[in-house]
């Protein structure tokens, strides 16, 4: 992408209304603009965040299994009153009056929807498991929306519904879904711990926040040292595996591990006191088993084995690609701005011309452009007139992986410089070895 | 995908409430569940063909020079009142008041909120032209929401914004999206007409609908024959050039097209009466140019060469892949089901196992889903013991592309039976041939 086709509009100045760096620094470089109190617009580069955030969270849902659909934003207050959450849901529920004065709602949650899916079509024990997730805007009503897309009202969810015929099946739904997350986030660059927590609204017995840990985070967490060394289940993990999910689950649930509301004193003084790890958190994922919470009061059943209907066991798996966008740059960043995790950046590089209109500079410029993509590596480049400074301000700030920078004195000597933003550090190089020197090939 | 761990409910009874022959299959396919009235699910094969119409949309957008953000759905009404739309839309927007009962709305579309953020950042004619496209869910609360997805109240759209300094920059922007949209389409295997039509509640005075021919089109239209003939731009067409996009756009503008409403029977009078095509049309996209209807009264200025400060001229420009989903459904099936053009389809290939358990027939099976994927092609795999005449049936229904059958008599010869679903044909090949039959490598 051309900078100057672009649509990139970075702020000098600090944004006043930002109390975390997450919301100041996607505000200065232009990944979101807040529209109305917790209601946010993605500009260009955020948009192609949330997208690559999105990408990985859907492979990995397929990777374990869970098959992909979309549900509407707005559902038919009737499916709540069913399951009795239309009441007990509060004031953070978006309540809508259509203009036949129906009583609809923008959804904050999807149980009721796709526990009606579900019972629709499903009738025998031999169509289960099934997992089904879409990734849709979500709408809550926060009091006080602040942090930026971090605590949002309206916020992106991909949230996945598992459905068995009983305990020990929806156990390995849910180990599947444990699994997927330690892989997702550990892609997405970030180092996440499974937490006993608090079910809430949801409902059930056995939940787990996916939290990771950073200084600003919202809520105080402990653990146990070890978790932060363990290795990430590889990508040829078999998910159809029972035991072997099981066997996952206990070693990364063996040590303790719990956000303030479940925290125990007495299990937390057995952890030896240079292994406690007690620091502030982020959760970025949260899953959950309610057995028949819902199935019941909404007659989803199937015929089991037995020849008798079995109301199903469920289990509903949270991540909110919005929320992980902030909470990406809160883990990854720098006095300069952002530094995004390879995975997840809105570009690989960062072509920066220091001066656009010679015709030397841009002729090595168009050439790195054009080779650099037909490499497979996605290219932003700066071809605009601004003074190298403001260029590479700009580029720090908006913390893509790589920058190459054409400059006239260095391209006299066939060398262009290569800056890892991560670390900061430069090389002088032949324009040739670029793409080798990025690709490892 | 191995059918066993994936859900495609598919229907034997015709529904009902489906009163068009798109609405019908896209439920019996099990594309689509309906949730409330004119709001659907969409199901896992309904959800592949939206992102693959999607994806083409982007595409062809990306191509002409727009750049995609990604609006919120709930806006607050005060920009509306700017404008002047939130008194004069009227019961079709959906009204909502949040916690602290403050008037907002789900978008029924974004001139307002696009023109909020484009004065909020641009200032100079410099960073001209500019056009800025969302994919995002509408919602239009019709009175009587029908034909499915065709008419639906939750409905998904691409809309782009133009933004340029005079009229004859924000003419170059139109014939911008003008020629996407040619593209766009036949890209969608859908021939579509650009017909003068009227603007509605959006405004302005120079107008098309891109419309494609069924009998079961929702409006009469008008056009001349010989526009059913015309090639379609090409992909290394330059987007740059004012003149040469003029001149595609003069060409496809030559000849008499009008919907109803804009229908002049002089001008249709002066048309060959063997070239006069009256026909039933369906709207699968319209552009609008509307000059500085929303920019003056909102203040988009910038500051021009001449040092002062113009309203910025303006177009928009929608399509609703949820609706072209439905209409290329409607372009494309038969007795058997749906046909579904090769670039939307939602597999390539399905692979249809005539005898699980069979050990010859799995091995061939499984062989052949790894060597497609491999070949780049997407599979549905009907590993079910289904009995091979309800395979066949469903295979119909849900119209891939191409069907490759395999039995046990054939297989013992080393063939299987290679089906194109469009044409019925069929032919038994080698295994062996199977891949570069369908590659062509």
């Amino acid at each position: 992408m051309r900078l100057s086709r672009y649509f990139l509009p970075t702020l000098k100045e600090t944004p006043r209304e930002a109390e975390i760096v997450s919301h100041r620094l996607m505000l200065r470089a232009g990944l979101i603009r807040q529209q109305s109190a917790g209601i946010f617009s993605w500009l260009p580069i955020g948009k192609r965040v949330l997208d690559r955030i999105s990408a990985v969270v859907r492979e990995e849902q397929d990777r374990a299994g869970a098959v992909e659909i979309l549900m509407p934003t707005i559902q038919s207050a009737d499916l709540w009153r069913e399951s009795g959450r239309y009441d007990a849901y509060g004031a953070e529920m978006l309540r809508i009056k259509d203009r036949h004065d129906r009583d609809m709602l923008f959804g904050p949650t999807n149980e009721e929807m796709v526990t009606d899916i579900f019972r629709s079509y499903v009738r025998s024990y031999k169509d289960l498991p099934l997992n089904l997730y879409h990734i849709q805007w979500k709408f809550r009503d926060e009091i006080r929306p602040r942090f930026g897309t971090m605590r949002s009202r309206e916020f992106l969810m991909k949230d996945a519904y598992s459905f068995d015929l009983d305990e020990a099946s929806a156990r390995h739904a849910y180990n599947r879904m444990f699994v997927a997350y330690l892989r997702t986030f550990a892609r997405l660059g970030l180092k996440s711990i499974p937490m006993q927590a608090d079910t809430g609204p949801i409902g059930g017995n056995l939940s787990h926040e996916f939290i990771i840990l950073a200084e600003t985070g919202e809520s105080e967490v402990f653990c146990h040292a070890d978790y932060l060394d363990f290795d990430t289940p590889p990508a040829d993990t078999n998910f159809e595996d029972v035991a072997g999910l099981q066997t996952i689950v206990d070693r990364w649930t063996s040590l303790y591990a719990s956000t303030d509301e479940k925290h125990d004193e007495a299990a937390w003084a057995q952890v030896p006191a240079d292994k406690q790890v007690a620091a502030r958190g982020i959760e970025v994922g949260h899953i959950f088993y309610f057995g028949t919470k819902y199935s019941e009061p909404m007659r989803a059943v199937v015929t089991g084995p037995d020849g008798r209907e079995h109301p199903v066991h469920m289990g509903s798996y949270g991540v909110g690609p919005s929320r992980v966008a902030a909470a990406a740059i809160e883990a990854g960043h720098d006095e300069a701005g952002i530094v995004w995790p390879d995975e997840i950046a809105p570009f690989d590089v960062a072509l920066l011309s220091l001066k656009a209109g010679d015709s030397a500079v841009d002729a090595a410029c168009e050439g790195l452009y054009r080779d650099l993509q037909a490499a497979g590596l996605t290219v932003l480049y700066d071809d605009t007139d601004d003074r190298p400074g403001a260029k590479f301000a700009a580029a720090d700030l908006i913390g893509l992986p790589w920058q190459v920078i054409v400059g006239p004195k260095s391209l006299a000597e066939g060398k262009v410089e290569l800056k890892r933003r991560r670390t900061g550090e430069r090389e002088l190089l032949a324009i040739a070895d670029v793409i080798p020197r990025l690709t490892g090939r």
